[in-house]
């Protein structure tokens, strides 16, 4: 196999099970052009359609064949029962050699590994989240997975690199005709924005309910235009975990501090004006900055135009103060989110061609001012990692990290400098998740760090009484307390590919010796 | 030319211009399939992308060039100014040979003759009321006209039939991204419905708004991610004129009668019950009929699923009584429905696939139970006509009148008999908009005939107190009032094409004689 470096440094294969693959050249080279998006076959649509059957039967009428690709949203998080309950079904239909290409996959799908081993699922296209990653890790998955971010899915999927035959969307509310949201019935999850992309291209969709509903269902995230068959069933998910993000705000000194730094560093550079945005995520830093930030506002009498996120109650509660204008909603983590998004006409779904789709005429991480985001490692130039540990096992996926990192002007990765004496700033990340171009400072509690390519920022920040660093001190002053670790034990094989938000390769996953 | 006789018995070309016709075959003998859908090129979304530019730079950004096509929504009517602004524009800047594709044109609308005049348009792909229409009957237009259904037109931009260069949307809001929405500013019109598809597969998309709101502007109809410019103009359109549908009941003792036998045919006829769903239009006779149906609903304690239109006032009063669950709204015939359409999440935009396509997996028309539809002219063969007038112009547009008659289960032609001494019941329609074998009763002030297709409902009305007879003595009474008319005087040059909401060919329009 022929190898070539990309502009990450890292080898990339120029092809893998026959495709060729293009090595990543830089976050903004990709122009765009060249060809047409994909485009499904042209369907027909009668009176006295019925759209209603079982699981088996929406198998069945889709044409689902060996070989083919299927996929998921992940709504419903580490509560969904839709994954399992389907590929169960297609197990015991003997199907064989399918791609299962979720947003992605959580603890809960465990089962799944079964089915592997079984050759009933040989590839994934899609997050691994825990121990599904961990089996591909040591090799077991007969083909080699593809990691995307959320925007890269999307534009997988619209550009045809990712052909869906039958997307299977859990909904928690339905009618007969396939109108279906996930903000009425038991199961309700929020938006449906992770399989908007699947509903609009894949040849056909299948919505799975619990909460069939008289027609028309109202509101609905997903139209009857592009359903094909809808499949009533007991439960879609548990409603406990349904919405399981991490709700609580850190209590580790630690991450506080760090939260701190980041907030006062986003005031400070001069980002936190009237009008400006930020994304937000579930992790207890990330809900600290947002507590903190929202405190800053309401003193300096500031408004956000708006935030974006994955959502939880914190943000809601700055949108209902009136210090945010609008809500990009493309999850929800707590169920006090799902009121808001459901009745307030500026609580907005953003499917992910919307949030992050590089191939699209304009997607909303451009407009994003701020981002501050969670890592597993990162290293001197800038790189970050969030898939694997530093192990090399692939226990995570990449989720909007790398979309927002391209798309903001401030895009700020907030980690802790070690642990569990293991560093976090490394010489080289075990694998590149996003970009060091695209990553503005890292903010440890020992000190935060400017890319030297952001004069401006150095220049702005130079008076601060922050702990501006460089990247270099701080590794140097981490690995004085935790030493350097031993470099993961890595066989040759290739067990995943980490694709960037344009479709090249930016780096390879191999597998973990046992 | 070689011609074939279509399914409704009308003469088709082979051939026009080149292109090859298909010969209407029947409602639903088209299947699908066969083909894709047309993709569009793929673009790409970088950060700091400005898209605020005037309407000569976003022509010129656009790449339009001789020969192609352009489009435009009509929800501003008869108050638009935006299609007269970018035409003047573009014949300005020397551009000839275009096709416009609006799915609508109004009288406003009449400066587009000196531009087919001068050679800038050469075809018009769309509806055509009033003066426009008379011109082409006369032969005006260079090439053949192609009238197409609401849903229709959807169905050809999606399947590729009517390929777009450059839409240029009216938006009476929009940020300097291009989310765009009708429901806010000065010019408020309601939804963007007839432009959505127009967004979704043009190759270039210019959002023209006069109120320029900051980013993010929400809601929004249509989404950044599908516009290329915006541009930001004095005046959209003409507020007083903007929703100019007829907004009053008829006060015509002729026409109320009409409209009373209506909802009395259509509560004996057993679909007036708990869910049930109706069509309303703008004219005087539907909204009269509306609110008779709403009074019966209220004295039988029935509630609706959802009224489905053009909304009126009527409509949202019978949504606010709680006497319908859901508003399909595509568009606004008078100020009072934006509000509700703007706040209630139950008031809900369809966009024309939504409403209409045949060539989706299941458009909205197909769950309509009943619809109360005007003509010009019918036919003891009970086909419609909506296009042409007895003498032989083209003044109206199709509308949605063929699809909701294909979709709905009670397809009622409301009609006065005759009009200014013209028969309106006719041995053939000077053209067929819509196929008898879609249309079930024709309700007129001197009885009511039932499509003899529809034992069920014949047998179910036969101990009625209402008029029921047939066409053909309805003809002959009032042929004893009015005479028969002389037939129109045309030529044989085909000048428009009434094509099908599956994209074959219901008739041709022939150029009237001075």
């Amino acid at each position: 196999m022929e190898f070539v470096k990309n502009a990450v440094g890292r080898m990339i294969p120029g092809e893998i099970e026959g495709q060729e693959l293009k090595p990543f050249a830089g976050a903004f080279t990709d122009d765009g052009g060249g060809r047409k998006r994909v485009a499904p076959p042209i369907p027909v649509s009668k009176p006295g359609q019925m759209k209603i059957c079982s699981i088996r039967e929406a198998i069945e009428r889709s044409g689902l064949k060996d070989g083919m690709t299927i996929s998921f949203h992940h709504h419903l998080r580490d509560g969904d029962y839709v994954v399992n309950m389907v590929t169960d079904e297609i197990a015991r239909m003997g199907i064989k050699g399918l791609t299962i290409a979720p947003s992605a996959l959580f603890p809960c799908h465990k089962p799944l590994i079964e089915h592997i081993k079984k050759g009933v699922i040989t590839k994934i296209e899609g997050s691994m989240n825990g121990p599904i990653g961990n089996y591909v890790s040591h090799g077991g998955l007969p083909k080699v997975a593809v990691l995307r971010t959320h925007g890269g899915r999307a534009r997988a999927i619209e550009d045809g690199d990712l052909h869906i035959n039958v997307a299977f969307l859990a909904a928690s509310s339905s009618d007969d005709y396939g109108n279906a949201n996930g903000v009425d019935g038991p199961s309700a999850f929020g938006p449906m924005a992770y399989g908007y992309a699947d509903a609009m291209f894949a040849d056909s969709v299948v919505i799975i309910t619990d909460n069939l509903v008289p027609y028309p269902c109202a509101p609905y995230s997903i139209p009857a235009t592009h359903v094909d068959s809808v499949v009533v069933v007991n439960r879609i998910g548990d409603p406990e975990k349904i919405v399981s993000g991490t709700t609580r705000i850190t209590r580790s000194p630690t991450r506080l501090l760090i939260a701190k730094y980041a907030a006062q560093f986003i005031r400070e550079s001069g980002y936190m004006k009237n009008g400006f945005s930020f994304q937000t995520g579930a992790g207890g830093i990330s809900l600290a900055v947002t507590k903190i930030l929202g405190e800053f506002m309401e003193r300096d009498g500031i408004k956000a135009g708006f935030i974006n996120g994955g959502l939880s109650t914190f943000a809601v509660k700055l949108f209902r103060k009136g210090l945010v204008g609008v809500l990009y909603d493309g999850q929800v983590f707590d169920r006090g989110v799902i009121e808001s998004f459901r009745n307030d006409i500026k609580h907005i779904e953003t499917p992910m061609t919307m949030y992050a789709n590089y191939h699209s005429k304009g997607c909303l991480v451009n407009k994003l001012d701020v981002g501050f985001l969670g890592a597993t490692e990162v290293d001197v130039d800038f790189n970050v990692n969030c898939n694997t540990h530093s192990d090399g096992l692939l226990l995570h996926g990449i989720g909007g990290h790398t979309d927002v990192c391209a798309g903001c002007s401030l895009a700020l990765i907030t980690i802790p400098s070690y642990r569990k004496r293991i560093p976090v700033i490394r010489e080289k990340v075990t694998t590149v998740t996003t970009p060091g171009e695209t990553v503005d400072a890292i903010i440890t509690e020992r000190g935060i760090a400017i890319n030297p390519q952001r004069e401006d920022l150095i220049y702005r920040m130079k008076n601060s009484n922050l702990p501006i660093t460089t990247l270099e001190e701080l590794k140097e002053r981490v690995e004085k307390i935790t030493g350097i670790p031993e470099p993961p034990r890595l066989k040759d094989r290739i067990i995943a590919l980490i694709e960037y938000r344009d479709g090249t390769i930016l780096d390879v996953v191999r597998e973990v010796e046992k």
